[in-house]
């Protein structure tokens, strides 16, 4: 599965303005490409958890999904976590299929030529998912059109379509055909509430069936991200999802930085927790690899980040809050989208730079197994925080501080 | 302050028992040793979060700290984070150390030959903290005995104090000589609450008084960490101690696997949170990057990370539950001490192997700066979570699930 660059294409990386260097594919290749093997595979035990005790094993896709990787030029990569077997119940393997991609023609032209490139695009990837099996599919943030809150520019609601609109019947074919679940985030219009949008994620069983939505629960004010000109906070609480392979929840984009967020979906059960995100390199990059990671260890589930790929630049320059001159692009998507597993290991990521589909099997056995083990839930003292949370919202809150009473008076 | 490992000594490297090699300094050493310095930056800004945009400065430690690392053996590194300039605020420069140690004489020895080996070990280390200014120092977990509770013998109870007790005591001089709050973490015995135990954390001000103290809030029961067996979950909340320095709280070791502990400290205002911690390879190593740095971004303060170093082995075997037969040490205290910033950049890391003093300068004002900037406390929505944990407590609480209703029927 795994395409390594060679030595040569390594001469050739790049400086580029930030002084990063560009022209390599992911972290896992910039690794394994340099280090001596004995020394590639301590740097991946100490970063990803996997040594003789846990392994991450590749997976063969079939040939009819590698030559649509090939032919489509997308990252096709397949891994199997796994779990130790127990006596009572049997393994609960599920394959999980994640897609990042760009968008498809220049945000210049018309809505309606976007919206259905953007489809015909994702055809292939999805036919690939498809034939290899995959039972649960997630789609990026907003799949459906350019990630344009940047701009502020109220013409891009254009785009946004009721839960069961022309995206959703796109996909619900794919569903049905596979017999696959898909997790469809778009920009919802919601017709019998006033025409608000929400940034939401439909579920669609694998019949084809709408199962249900969520709402993303927290929207960033920050850099380029003016997602709340568009829509405010969700109202559909922490919905966990019992579909035929697992029960699975969406955490969408920002509310990856709030781990109470990721708490109530474990909470209600959830196994997989997607989260399809748009974030660009200056902003996140270096936050990308902990706050998934971080979740699946705490909450004991699996979680599949899926991150936007490349650069959307828009047709009228927008200011960014920072002092700097208007441009038209808001940085880089870098893609990098993987999956984390409740015993700390996690996947190679995809590309920083192309398209990409990533295939995971998992045993949701080892959700249960990692709980019993590290009991964290036993021993979360949720009465506590309860009480502290109450406390914290009230008006009158008042800290518990315990001053230096030799403290000289300050200000 | 860095000393790199050269090529002859990485050509030595040797695989150990579980496939892992040993005998080289960190993995930020092992990363830097065997990379192609302009690889190695960018490896470095994908995990470190340090660019042209974010530097992380090295300290030079005076001749009298420097000397002592020398002389007495132990790891002295030294960095600075930077934050922006204010208007309305000067910045807040604090210089925190961080000690982390082996155990000084064998735990067959006499408990009062162990304990005052132990002060005698820490004495040049503190005195090198001191000398370099620090501020605020910490002390690893339980930093006055061995981390016996993997045996289940009551007979180290006989290491407890009263949180005024000897260890205090001796650090009470050096707070006071050295102008230096010192948080010091003992197995503490409440002489006037029936001689119950509690792993307690004491924090001295830099007047050499007790400013108050903080009992470990999640006591874990995974692999040997039975320390259930000695001492229950704590009862003093979640204090910040507003010392000369800054408002300071302390997690105590597996309390970092709790989100809502650390959120707990970050909403009674803390600036620092040190995790003072004993946790061995083959359990945690993994998690040990992803945890305090994830507590760092969403808490918008700093995290101080200290780890024992070392194996220690007891007198009398004993078993760890996962079947294997007895053995009298559980496993290799990896060091690696760290801190986190609110920016999402961090050190490299102490010593895997090797005693330590970790010197780092941090503006406080950075906290507030990254409030501002990504607004998590503004968008994290706790009246929300109040309900949604206040429902979840309840023993007839029943998860928000959304089954398919194409579901088969399952049990």
């Amino acid at each position: 599965m795994e395409k390594s660059q060679n030595g040569e294409e390594n001469a050739q990386l790049n400086l580029s303005n930030d002084g990063s260097i560009c022209g390599y594919d992911s972290l896992h290749h910039l690794l394994k490409d340099n280090l001596k093997p004995h020394h590639f595979q301590e740097v991946n035990r100490l970063l990803t958890g996997l040594n003789c005790g846990k392994v991450l094993e590749t997976i063969t896709l079939p040939e009819s999904a590698t030559s649509l990787s090939v032919k489509h030029g997308f990252d096709a990569q397949a891994f199997s976590f796994r779990a130790d077997k127990e006596l009572l119940r049997e393994p609960r393997v599920v394959r999980v299929g994640l897609i990042q991609n760009s968008i498809a023609i220049p945000t210049t032209a018309h809505f309606v030529d976007q919206k259905k490139a953007l489809f015909e695009k994702l055809r292939p990837i999805i036919d690939a998912a498809g034939s290899s099996g995959v039972n649960i599919l997630c789609l990026q943030e907003a799949w459906m059109m350019p990630f344009a809150f940047c701009t502020r520019e109220k013409k891009w609601c254009e785009f946004a379509e009721p839960a069961d609109g022309e995206s959703t019947k796109f996909l619900q074919s794919f569903a049905k055909k596979y017999n696959m679940v898909i997790i469809s985030p778009i920009l919802e219009r919601d017709v019998n509430h006033g025409e608000v949008m929400w940034n939401t994620a439909v579920v669609i069983g694998n019949h084809g069936n709408i199962i249900g939505i969520h709402r993303k629960n927290h929207i960033p004010r920050v850099g380029d991200f003016n997602e709340s000109t568009y829509y405010m906070e969700g109202n559909t609480g922490h919905p966990v999802f019992e579909t035929e392979f697992g029960k699975i929840a969406i955490n969408i984009c920002y509310g990856r930085h709030h781990p109470l967020n990721w708490l109530a979906f474990g909470l209600n059960g959830a196994e997989i927790v997607f989260n399809p995100a748009a974030t660009v390199g200056e902003l996140s990059e270096p936050m990308w690899p902990i706050e998934a990671r971080n979740a699946a260890i705490a909450n004991s589930y699996f979680v599949a980040s899926i991150n936007r790929v490349g650069t959307e630049t828009f047709p009228n320059p927008f200011t960014s809050g920072d002092g700097k001159p208007a441009h038209a692009d808001f940085g880089h998507f870098y893609g990098s989208s993987y999956i984390s597993a409740p015993d700390a290991s996690c996947t190679p990521s995809l590309s920083r730079n192309r398209d990409g589909l990533l295939v995971t099997d998992m045993d949701l056995n080892l959700c249960r197994q990692y709980k019993d083990k590290w009991g964290f839930r036993m021993t979360a003292r949720y009465e506590l925080y309860v009480e502290t949370l109450a406390q914290y919202v009230k008006p009158e809150f008042e800290p518990q501080v315990i001053r230096d009473p030799l403290l000289h008076k300050r200000c």
